[in-house]
């Protein structure tokens, strides 16, 4: 047990209330590592590519694996919502947790250390972010207010304090920064070695890039929103599964009154993916980006959209009207985004009064 | 010369393009520990209060020094415009000032020490923020992707990477942290001690708290509407003269294409000041900033104001029209706004092809 943290062996926050969603294609030795803080949670593994190979779990944690065929399976001819050799799978393991909390994290990702030398419980940290609001409505220059040792600075509205729900807690990374195919190639030795301590909400109208690495969110209030899109083996765009997702959320969070935040916690990020192989990956979406962003920033929802369900519903429709003229891929999108709510609302199907 | 940063003692950036305001009301003995960092620059004191008292400046500073008497002589009639027993009455340095950049600072400040006990050049941080561009449009999750060891990440669309000019640069101060009057009653002994190694983009769109006590921008691209408001002796208020301007800058910036920046770099604020003299101080803003945040938020400048004293004349406009039925004094504050900018372009007559 050298240089584990002890007191992080013991407190399991909220062990109950969240589930861990991990994508792979490999064995998960990584997760011996992540042991001190991972161990007293539920996983829910998502195996992606071959479903003949056998997945290899460190003894001792406790698992759900879906396969290829079980996603196929569980959600028959929906099952095309599910992307295909790409991280954007994981999504699957959203859909059929029933926790309140999701923490997904990647298998090339490893316990970071603060600036002390202490090891960082992201679920913790995350857990932390969730539960206490966010302040999307005005820029608190003390970063999060919430947080112990800080507060809200003078000219800070007294009505805005009590802020607003939080639905999505987005964790960085130290090490491998998270850069594209171009900035990968024209920086190959760029490290992350920046500790910046703080948690910050991303304020209303404001979008940003949401990475899957290292991520949390309140599956009740924002979950159907958190699709991943079609990415992968048979689509032309891999990449960008985790930037459709955070678009698409954030653009939700505001519309139904949530908030996002950034920040901590840190993880260490060991292994740059290769960059030849992401620029073919990732092309399509490094010019469709220039029409999906300004989508984002300037759709509006309509006031029946009052569920998370109901906006990304509302929202495929506009991905159709709108982007197919980008590409055509985007009306197959669209309607794997239909397809997606619906195996969601098959999967979880609301709590009626009286019936529950 | 022992614990001085000797290679700032140097290195005195943009020297001739940078002066230092500073509003007092006593002798400027805090400079000394300044030396280093702030000896060749030219220093605007703006004397608050009794004109009759002689101001104590340590020796070898280069200065120009106005008390009451000159603020009336140099701006007649339209003296009244500037604040009297207010920190805000250091605009006035703002418009006497012929240099590109302004650093305001307040003189119960001190320098402050990195993580790594290095003494900060706030005017190094300030320089550097203001130099490089702003990405007001979206968020970089690895915050000012313009810093060395740091880029944009993942998912940042390539048509905004260019970034706009950057108009302020917002510093912030360790150990007593900027709280309003209530917050300081109930929490009497909050220190700031966190050190967020960051500078970020405030969004457009998005308000924020301005803080005057370290405080640097670009007085071509915004300086006009970098007024601090009318308030002290004679006014209903005090203690919003900085926020007054930090929010129309803020929707000038926002309207001109131009960047605000928040974070990086820290003083050391020593003292704070007596929360029940605060309290009388800042009592209508308390309340009137639940009015004048959504005024700022949801106020849209013509097509015809593309500059900031136009701007800044339009604003007048709408405070009167808006903001008097909150409060007459607004009517007062509107008439001060436009006095202002009669005297600002007075002094600072618009350049004329060919005639300069």
């Amino acid at each position: 047990m050298a240089g584990y943290n002890l007191e992080a062996i013991e407190a399991a926050p909220l062990k109950d209330d969240m589930d861990i969603v991990i994508p792979t294609i490999r064995s998960l030795d990584f997760l011996e590592q992540w042991r001190p803080f991972l161990k007293h949670y539920h996983l829910i593994i998502v195996q992606d590519g071959d479903p003949s190979i056998k997945i290899q779990v460190p003894e001792g944690y406790d698992y759900e694996l879906y396969n290829r065929n079980d996603i196929n399976r569980i959600l028959g001819p929906r099952a095309n919502c599910i992307s295909y050799k790409d991280g954007g799978c994981r999504c699957f393991g959203f859909m059929v947790s029933k926790k309140k909390y999701i923490y997904t994290i990647d298998d090339d990702c490893f316990v970071a250390k603060d600036p002390s030398g202490k090891e960082i419980n992201v679920i913790a940290q995350h857990i932390k972010n969730l539960e206490t609001p966010s302040t999307p409505h005005y820029f608190n220059t003390l970063y999060d207010p919430f947080r112990d040792g800080t507060d809200f600075v003078r000219g800070y509205p007294f009505s805005l304090r009590e802020g607003v729900q939080t639905a999505i807690s987005h964790g960085l990374w130290l090490n491998i920064p998270d850069y594209d195919a171009p900035t990968q190639l024209v920086k190959p030795r760029e490290r992350n070695t920046r500790y910046v301590d703080a948690v910050m909400t991303i304020p209303k109208g404001v979008l940003y890039p949401m990475c899957g690495m290292n991520l949390a969110f309140n599956r009740e209030l924002i979950g159907p929103a958190m699709y991943f899109g079609l990415m992968g083996e048979g689509q032309p765009i891999s990449r960008y599964d985790d930037m459709w997702a955070g678009w698409a959320a954030k653009v939700v969070c505001d519309h139904l009154g949530f908030g996002a935040k950034t920040g901590l916690p840190y993880l260490w990020h060991s292994k740059a993916s290769n960059p030849f192989v992401n620029l073919k990956k990732e092309h399509k979406g490094l010019h469709w980006q220039e029409d999906m962003v300004p989508f984002f920033q300037n759709l509006r929802l309509s006031k029946e959209s009052d569920t998370a369900a109901k906006c990304y519903m509302e929202l495929a429709k506009m991905t159709k009207e709108k982007l197919t003229e980008v590409d055509p891929y985007f009306e197959k999108l669209a309607d794997a985004m239909v397809a997606w709510i619906e195996a969601w609302e098959e999967l979880n199907p609301p709590v009626v009064d009286g019936n529950n």
